[in-house]
């Protein structure tokens, strides 16, 4: 439970707000690198942290992302074409670089200095992997770029979708640390979908139905374990990272690709999820990435021409009661992707969290909120750098193994959890 | 003309609304008996005064009405299952009986007590007739069971429908206690509709268009008399009841069933109206029951797999205007609640009632607003148990009759404005 | 740039806001006269300077403009049915006549007196050219009715059309007395577009990107010209005339039609945009009306059963990206009144113009809105009569024309700029 106050200093991030101010110290996703696909392909409009902006990609192949509007007479860019090194407003043909500076005010005489007066906000738009990621915030800040294992692999051994998600980012993250809801909602996708099913680990996650947690704070975020009975005199551990302010990854199955997320939030009503499959050490197989663009494991369905899931809050997520009765779902919804997102938007747009029940399960919760707290206010208060900035900080795993029952996770795991390029993730 | 903060007392019903703790006092329809039509069905979420619930059937056949969202996380229940004695939260498997009971957390250890602490708001939920009723208020206060006629017949007797009106319950009410507008809104359905054509009553109905309305107070609410015109020294009245806080009857008309409604605020711009026809001493026949389910006379037809109907604001009610041309319809609008419906959804969602002029058929109107008026603030003010809540109220009926000149309505219909069972309504 | 409270001032328009009552002097567009075909025709539902209106025609082929809602209980009269003289509420049968008077009551005994004592708000509505003209404002200030050449011409040379416009009305206004964006986001028009291709103008206009603005302000309103070069030691300038508050011409192209607009304000965030085409001198041909139905130069396609244009927000107004790469269109979007909607439309519901940067061909957007400013002060602060409200203000015309260099364009084309019956507009 949580007071008002601090739910709000949580949950809003537009410009000025304190957690507005935290995100805007991190590179965050803005879209996906197949968004713009080559030079001087339509600009994209995208909404992030409450700003309108408009990305691009010039001539040259430079990425831009700058304020929406143009700074004429406030109409939208959207309508721009890109052009010879920058992008032309509709109107009356004002262009600009991807730095936001405006390069012609065609009515202008030729040796007019006006256009070099003019500037939009910009922000860097850099690829790394398969996102264009951008930061938001002060230049003089600006960090090293994410260094996240899943960006980092070869192209073909990891796939990455997005979509919209119709509530606050943190009941979508909370989702996202929260693995004891796995036995429950998502106990189909354990025994059925391609990409979590057949493992000795979902033996072990199905028969203890009360998992045991254990949240470990480190430097950049957290490690949540949570343990649950195996044989020989040991535990089988599920680890699940979170690194500030919202990546989290889901802990490994046999040799399954591993599956993540990064949360970022549209505005204080909406986010958008970025969601990851990748393998350590090999090429994702056709089957798997077939499994992928069909919906299946984290990913889902789309309305088409949009990054909407094609089951949403007004179709009331597609869902079928009768597949629920059956038990073929446990919430009636298909796919673990939409019964994560359809539960968290029931929630509404952003959850009184003045009258949850938390329960001991919600330790990696309860840890984060307490972290994303503190970080922000000492931020506000101190302008102290947050943890997670540090690129080093991204070098993390997820992992499930087994543990001796007399070990601690931390200790056991700790090579498992640190990024080692071309070695397999440890999973069971 | 009423002042705005009286039309704000009389409109607002949400919690600890001087009005909202007046409808807190009374049995209230909340789900017709057939969207929970067996054990373990779907759970339905329905909202009412502006509260947000759950109601369920479960394996025993208990009815709950809960609170729609889990203690827990704050996600909806109507995602869960009903299950082996309560309903089962789709997230993590939380488990709430009718009584909004927390009966199991699955992640806590097998003796934790912490479940029994653990309690959703929860409303009685019983059926009486084709009508699951509830009550909002405190338990101390709970009155007897609703016995209106039409609950309380054989229920080959009675038929109840329900639709979404997207306005403040009061416009909707009030529709329903002036009966001065059938004569011209209506004067289609009584030539031409199978629930209403064919009676000597709509002849004096039609003949007089210039009715004098009486209205009786009695204890438990109104009694609203039309008078037209009729032959060999005698009136005919029309006599509509009111019970406090919002169920009418329409005066009968022949041998037909008797139409009524009762009007339960959803929030303060929409409301549910439940919709009733019966007969006091035979069952309906097969023609009539199709009438009704085919959204003749007071019933509706529904856009498919919801409660809305068909014709609605987004449809313009289907407006006809080459039928209202030809004068077979008086608005256009097909249908006897699809004609009241437009048009009182036409005034806003909460009419402003300082600008209105009312006339002498509007009394009616007048009287129940000061009653309604009289008894929230005698509540509020001194906690007063307002008027109509014993169940020995509901036995009224209303009545057409025709009365000696000289005679007082009241007095001549006393007997027929009581209910007798097994007797038949007094109707010409 | 604006001051925020100045942008306020200037955009709002209901009762009681200076700009509100600035438009409350002069003659307005209300309906097209093809909305009222017929004596006893169907009412329609009308917003303007934020009133909700209904327009009637009654039996004696009489227009009305009245308070949408019944002085009862306030249903909408867009129910009601025009006959015998005037429009009869749905609901008891009160009826109306053009001036809003209540001319029968059917409750009230045939004596009496009451129905004299209730009258709805009532405008006058009146016939001039193709459109049905009101007056909002005090009778006492009522002007002389309007005097536009294109509603004076006879019928057979002239053509009138509206759409819903998605924003405030002065960002609607500013597109039209705005020609620099002509050659930039209409660039297709002037080649392609059957009522502007083909004029020796359009050769000045794309061969001189660097228009020079000269703003002339005159009693009624502006003469904005924009000068471009041409041969023989000459200009080709292209005038626009403003007429206070929102009445503008597109200068003429060669023997084409005159096109010109008249902006309206439903609400704050939403206007009508009335736009005409005519000729001088000759009745328009069949093909140029039928150019003009297929939503051709300045009109536009309409979802069916509608004044929406088919091409709107929700559908991106079926922005075509091949076509925009092809240089087909520049902003992507077909047509000329959708182009400028479009980006009208993007700048939000009420652009923020404290943010936007003028430059020298934004002279006349600059003036006007000083214009319009001191006006709505001077009305409000002194009761001042605003410019333009003398119909002689209104016998205006654009003109392009050639003019040697060292002349004033207001000296040279001063004939041009006047009405003069019978005589062709002046044009390149």
């Amino acid at each position: 439970m949580l007071k008002q106050e601090i739910n709000e200093l949580l949950t809003r991030t537009g410009p000025g707000t304190p957690m507005g101010e935290l995100f805007r110290r991190y590179w965050l996703p803005a879209l996906l690198a197949e968004e713009l696909p080559e030079n001087d392909c339509p600009p994209v409009r995208i909404k992030i942290l409450s700003e309108r902006l408009i990305a691009f990609r010039d001539s040259d192949g430079r990425y831009g992302l700058i304020d929406e509007f143009c700074a004429h007479r406030g109409v939208s860019l959207w309508f721009g074409r890109s052009e010879e090194g920058g992008l032309r407003c509709a109107y009356h043909g004002w262009k600009y670089d991807v730095n936001g500076r405006c390069l012609e005010v065609p009515s202008e005489p030729e040796d007019s200095r006006f256009p070099q007066k003019v500037k939009l906000t910009s922000y860097p738009l850099v690829q790394v992997g398969g996102i264009l990621w951008t930061y938001l915030g002060d230049p003089a800040n600006q960090p090293e770029l994410p260094e996240f294992e899943f960006v980092r692999v070869p192209s073909e051994q990891s796939y990455t979708s997005k979509r919209w998600q119709e509530c606050n980012w943190l009941q979508a993250l909370e989702g996202g640390i929260d693995s004891s809801h796995v036995s429950w909602l998502h106990s189909d996708g354990l025994k059925n979908d391609p990409l979590f099913k057949g493992t000795k680990g979902n033996e072990y996650n199905m028969a203890d139905m009360k998992p045991f947690f254990e949240v470990v704070e480190v430097d950049g975020g957290l490690f949540i374990g949570a343990r649950r009975n195996a044989e020989d005199g040991r535990y089988y551990w599920r680890i699940t990272p979170w690194v500030m302010p919202s990546f989290t990854m889901i802990p490994p199955r046999g040799n399954h690709p591993v599956h993540g997320h990064l949360w970022v939030p549209i505005d204080d009503e909406n986010c958008w999820v970025f969601t990851f499959d990748y393998h350590s050490d090999r090429p994702l197989t056709p089957d798997e990435l077939a499994a992928m663009h069909a919906g299946h494991g984290v990913h889902n369905e789309y309305v088409p021409g949009t990054y909407r899931p094609l089951q949403n809050k007004d179709n009331d997520y597609m869902m079928d009661r009768q597949a629920q009765r059956r038990g073929e779902t446990f919430s009636g919804v298909k796919g673990i992707a939409m019964q994560d997102a359809s539960l968290q938007e029931s929630m509404g747009p952003i959850v009184d969290r003045t009258k949850e029940r938390l329960v001991s399960t919600d330790a990696g919760i309860i840890k984060a909120r307490q972290k994303l707290r503190k970080a922000a206010e000492a931020l506000r208060d101190d302008g102290a750098t947050p943890p997670g900035v540090d690129a080093a900080h991204h070098r993390v795993r997820s992992a499930s193994v087994l543990v001796p029952k007399e070990e601690a996770f931390i200790d056991a795991a700790r090579e498992a959890l640190a990024v080692t390029p071309g070695v397999k993730h440890a999973s069971v």
